[in-house]
């Protein structure tokens, strides 16, 4: 395989919210694809989607529908990616995988890569994407990091519905129009698809994002804990940074907005000016820090764009090296689409699109 | 004046998100009214509004409009309550006001009845009702506070579109109907009145509640700061409490939701089973925190309620005796009317609804 030939590329889970942006994304991409295979479900095999104008229909997803190719991304769910991402890298493909099934394991690179795109000379076959509201969160503190140290992280979430997939976002505009016209509000879907109980997203606020485990913490809680940690101290146990928050759904379609709280550890070196500045140049991040001139990250501004914005960036007036940000990015692109893409775009520039002779390819170990 | 023949009440500002609720709540009170006068600005006056049965003709608020009466609630905006409430203290009424002009005046006591009732004996006329989205935070952490001390503060909030009054709540319903419908949203109002900009807030977050003021915190930001220093401590720079935080408007119409993380004094004694046991049985407060039965306190199941409703109490697993809470209250009710009406049930119970005599009337002085 050679850059010039280009890939043979599969995207798999093609017609989510997500996939949908995985095609454009990868259109818009300056990975050389030679070839483009859509997967999903039996349910949605023969329908058509265009790259690049041209139209391609789609297959069902099987073992054998890997065959030849070079490069899948994922975005299936974590029960298809479990049983099928093993299957690709058998036949030599590599997978970025966007659920979450992956992330925890030992073998698999958990990667942003403006934060630690090193990890991934260390695959075996499949490298995972991170939690949407993880990564926009780990852009924007990443720079404070490498300036200042962190010890802490307080974060409180509002979360947009596509988040949950593009049937809970259809959910929420329709609880909207019923709100709107005076009609009761019916919930089938959030906040977590086939939970005991289900509520109106529209108008309201639910905090719980996918179901509650230890602690009483949601496993989106736990995901932004473990996968902030792997992604920037290489271990989701680290103790090295503290981090802890809370996840809450808004009703909005696109666009996660983060009140962020962090402690640095160098608190005679940073202020206000210092972070501005260092975010100012960061890769991936677009600040947005004038009050004065009422600018700040809004989810509306935030819509189609790959970039995290940062603002509101403001010290605790009683806790030296205590500091606010308020962070936005699109949830379906930089949390999703375009990290994953970003991340074959990084795969190619390394030449690491290959499965790396004697290393155990993954076993479907759960999270 | 005794109890028995009951007290001429004045409503100002009757015609307000927060005005009708007041003669809705002073309806349901306990406070025995003799007469109620309803007062607004010229442009209301002639409407009719309902108490009890009754029609009452609405006035243009003035000066001697305060003749013979013995309490007023106002909730009329700060210019107004500057220039009236004075003028009502100096014909011998007390003045429970909602806005925000009196709040942080040494001789205006600041009251939520379940944490500083006792701040009521201090009064010189006029007592102020603090702001919706600190009174919350307040009610629920006093108890814990009583139980285990409290060190420190950090809130999140999730604020409504009613918060900012009547015209901003129509103005969301009108941005959502135009972006369901696919037309462009228009914003006059939000995020502030006159502001030099605005901006929709319909499927958006919006992270500016009021103006910016020193060290870029908002003033809804400076008002939870201070405000609740005062209610709990009695000094609004007490930094025996460190309090900070971020107010964020989202796309609901009526019930703040507080994201809330807080670290107690005794460590040792603290814990979740311990600051549930103590909220649940906790004046003005429900617990909503059940977990496995995805009980946890929403906006829509707050609106029309007196209370404050708390939930996902939990641990920082990483840091001994700091904890997260989820509070949820009727910013329209607990936020407002609703602790108006309180304070000035309180009033009559201790027989403070006269201005004490030899005390100075509060002067105009800005906050």
């Amino acid at each position: 395989m050679t850059e010039a030939a280009g890939y043979n590329v599969a995207i798999l889970g093609a017609t989510g919210a997500v996939g949908t942006r995985l095609i454009e994304q990868l259109s818009q991409s300056t990975i050389p694809v030679k070839s483009l295979k859509l997967l999903a479900s039996a349910r949605s095999a023969g329908q058509t989607r265009t790259f690049r104008e041209q139209a391609i229909v789609i297959e069902e997803a099987q073992p054998a529908s890997f065959e030849g190719i070079d490069l899948v991304l994922a975005s299936a769910g974590g029960s298809v990616s479990a049983a099928l991402a093993p299957e690709a890298v058998k036949r030599g493909a590599v997978v970025v995988d966007n659920s979450s099934f992956w992330r925890m394991h030992d073998d698999v690179p958990l990667v942003v890569p403006e934060v630690n795109e090193q990890a991934l000379y260390e695959h075996h076959g499949i490298i995972a994407n991170p939690n949407c509201s993880t990564i926009q969160m780990v852009v924007a503190l990443e720079p404070v990091r490498q300036a200042y140290g962190l010890n802490q992280i307080i974060v409180s979430t509002y979360q947009a519905a596509s988040g949950a997939g593009q049937t809970a976002w259809n959910e929420l505009n329709a609880e909207a129009t019923q709100h709107l016209a005076g009609e009761t509000m019916t919930a089938d879907i959030l906040p977590v698809k086939g939970a005991q109980h289900h509520y109106p997203l529209a108008f309201n606020l639910l905090p719980q994002i996918d179901v509650f485990e230890e602690e009483d913490y949601t496993h989106e809680e736990w995901k932004m804990i473990r996968e902030t940690k792997k992604i920037m101290l290489g271990d989701k146990f680290s103790k090295d940074i503290k981090v802890t928050g809370t996840a809450v759904r808004v009703p909005i379609g696109i666009g996660h907005g983060e009140s962020i709280y962090f402690e640095v550890s160098d608190a005679e070196k940073a202020n206000v000016a210092g972070i501005r500045q260092v975010l100012s140049t960061a890769d991936g991040v677009v600040l947005q820090d004038d009050p004065a001139n009422q600018l700040y990250p809004q989810p509306l501004n935030a819509e189609g764009k790959r970039e995290t914005f940062v603002g509101r960036i403001r010290r605790d007036v009683e806790n030296d090296g205590s500091f606010h940000m308020w962070v936005v990015a699109d949830n379906l692109l930089k949390g999703a689409a375009w990290n994953t893409v970003q991340i074959a775009e990084r795969l190619v520039a390394l030449d690491l699109v290959h499965v790396p002779a004697n290393v155990t390819i993954p076993g479907p170990k759960a999270e």
